[in-house]
């Protein structure tokens, strides 16, 4: 049977615009890979009466109801009380959320660890339903049927939300579904995306299943293959030829299959290559490098560090960037780059460097060099190789896609490919 | 008098999950600025009935409808097709919208140029429209009135749809508005929450206008005050006595009124204290602190650059660490949190130097700290202060919150609060 859900978040800081409503987008996604189709996403305020009219006509057309934010002591349980009240609930006591809330209270207040009658509340549920227990934050949410309809419950932020999503509101949800979506992405770096879908525009209109959809994202393209089956391992079937004919047509271009980013496929690579470390000298990236690849757990085991040489003197002084071609070619050069990532690798002792140096803007530099100009260098035992960029967009974006060139140079060294 | 839109987002990729909808937050806090008031968001895939049945809806409750997204070719325009359908309109053809577009595709193409008769159909508008123009993509928006109620158009794209607005809806929506919203929001670093809102929920509660609304992200809070009055000017003045008091209660917790981050607030504190310069040894945060103060333009006259020292060996020779301290207290210790910042100032020759070491996650280090543990140190001519810190949450916020204690240091120094 298959099921149509409604997403609606409770939150006046929504109608603001204070936040954007990202858990719509990681419930959506969640939802689209268990086959569950979504027409529509509502957002209300902190308002009982249009709640309840979003809930009426949200029965009308959807058999699965999920809520996100309203619940806890700020808004007096607003969700809990309304749907409670829609669908004909009583909300009885829970003893098993309020001893966890008393737990989480006292981690996070270990001089007092006291709650409040206000927080009590929250541990009041509509009858008979199942407890989504609340390991991440104090507002337990939970599931109940009634009318026909699956209600769950979830809370607004989003660091609360995603985990009780895929801890306890994706295992209830996967009771009730047969059938499957299957999904892959393919990532690309190094084509722009007018180019990719120029090249695939007349056979994304004739796939229906599996379906591929282009998304962009500063400077890269994603790929996504999507196929409905019976089962997974259907869906997935289906895919595998699409998969394998989109291969071959952007060869090398195809930096991973489902992975998180460029620069995680760097420090897989550089973890399979035992022994093999990076580090990384940055001028218009600032850190930006050594950050990405930080973000990922286990970087330690192959990044050493790296210099954020934001001035010609930490260039010269620390960086034993010759102060002649500072002099002659500027801080923004092929030369300097190159000295840069020469210099990084030296300092660190690191197999492989990368470096960047460039204008990000919103000004030209003293040398005139125009916004966007960005000259990334990688440099290993013997050698190393300067790739010029021409980036577009604003600072952020410059810096991201410069950032990117890198990895994509130590990704295309480490897997043999030309630079 | 006193309007109120509502805004519905056509788009299956919205359903999917692909995207968030960004458009709706841009939106709403553009007509919250105008004082009308959003109570509903809707979010519909790319399907006439469903987009119909959103749109009567929305006419019961709204008397502004602005639409984002499902305009173009690759949607048969279903956006105006339905509303113009819905509100009885026909479409006719614009001349000059076909003229932009022309302009546009010789501009995106020089080599052909040439547009398809799929471009021409974006050319119709709604009879009796107020054609909004697109400068930034190809469809053009549009706003009409029929029964009652404002319809606007708007691309989907945030790119196109961000400057459409500004520069074609508000001008069009500020005809129909007296009275106007101003707020104004006080950034606080140093207090949990929890604690935040304790202290203020009474008085929250008890507030009209200006109302009085707590945000939480990552280590901060933010309080906004928001007060609605005939004028911009009325409505602060509304403002300014809460705004007093709560500067009052938080004392120098408030790192700013209105601005954008803790550090653009030290960036500019050292722009003014002409010659004060900076740069950051970083372990655990791993570039972070650099990414942070560069991601802002203007960075390069105060921020001399900085250490990613990822190993022991970079935190000796390059920060010149002691090895005995390494040795003795550990990479994660107070003394070569002190050291690392004293090392990198002399390094780089910057005034001021932060460091950061700690235990990021996901697991404890060699030495059995904790997850969450960092030292943040600011070392100055002839002093440094080192301060113990136990960030809870996963490693993105663990190096956040240590990043943003390290410019809490910077901005404490430089405006001479206690350490």
């Amino acid at each position: 049977m298959s099921h149509t859900a409604e997403l609606i978040a409770v939150g006046t800081e929504l109608l603001l615009g204070s936040i954007a409503n990202t858990d719509a987008q990681t419930i959506s996604k969640a939802l689209s890979a268990l086959g569950i189709n979504v027409y529509f996403h509502t957002v209300v305020g902190d308002n009982p009466q249009r709640l309840r009219r979003a809930v009426e006509i949200a029965k009308g057309r959807a058999d699965i109801i999920i809520t996100t934010g309203g619940l806890g002591p700020t808004c007096d349980d607003l969700t809990k009380n309304v749907l409670a009240e829609c669908f004909g609930k009583k909300l009885v006591y829970n003893e098993e959320a309020a001893r966890r809330m008393e737990a989480y209270f006292r981690k996070l207040h270990p001089d007092t660890g006291k709650m409040t009658e206000n927080n009590y509340q929250q541990a009041y549920l509509p009858e008979g339903c199942v407890p989504f227990q609340n390991d991440w934050g104090t507002a337990p949410g939970c599931a109940f049927e009634a009318e026909g309809v699956h209600v769950l419950m979830l809370p607004g932020p989003p660091s609360e939300c995603s985990p009780m999503l895929r801890h306890r509101a994706i295992p209830y949800l996967s009771q009730l579904t047969d059938g499957a979506i299957a999904s892959r992405s393919l990532r690309l770096f190094g084509m722009g995306e007018s180019s990719v879908e120029s090249l695939l525009r007349d056979r994304m209109n004739a796939m229906t299943n599996p379906t591929l959809a282009p998304y962009a994202k500063e400077g890269e393209v994603e790929l996504r293959l999507t196929a409905k089956a019976g089962s997974e391992a259907a869906a997935l079937a289906l895919i595998a030829p699409a998969e394998a004919e989109l291969k071959e047509q952007f060869g090398d271009k195809v930096y991973g299959v489902d992975v998180p980013s460029l620069e995680w496929v760097c420090l897989e690579l550089l973890k399979k290559k035992k022994g093999l470390t990076l580090s990384a000298a940055e001028s218009c990236t600032g850190g930006l490098m050594a950050k990405r690849i930080t973000d990922l757990p286990g970087a330690s085991a192959v990044f050493k560090g790296g210099v954020v040489s934001y001035t010609n003197e930490v260039k010269e002084n620390v960086l034993k960037v010759p102060a002649g071609l500072l002099e002659e070619f500027g801080a923004v050069s092929e030369p300097v780059a190159r000295a840069m990532a020469q210099g990084v690798r030296a300092l660190t002792g690191s197999d492989l460097a990368l470096s960047a140096t460039g204008v990000a803007g919103p000004d030209r530099d003293d040398r005139d060099n125009p916004v966007g100009l960005v000259y990334v260098a990688l440099a290993w035992e013997g050698g190393e190789h300067v790739r010029t960029v021409h980036a577009a967009g604003g600072r952020s974006r410059i810096r991201t896609v410069a950032a990117s060139h890198g990895f994509d140079l130590v990704r295309r060294y480490l897997e043999g490919l030309p630079l």
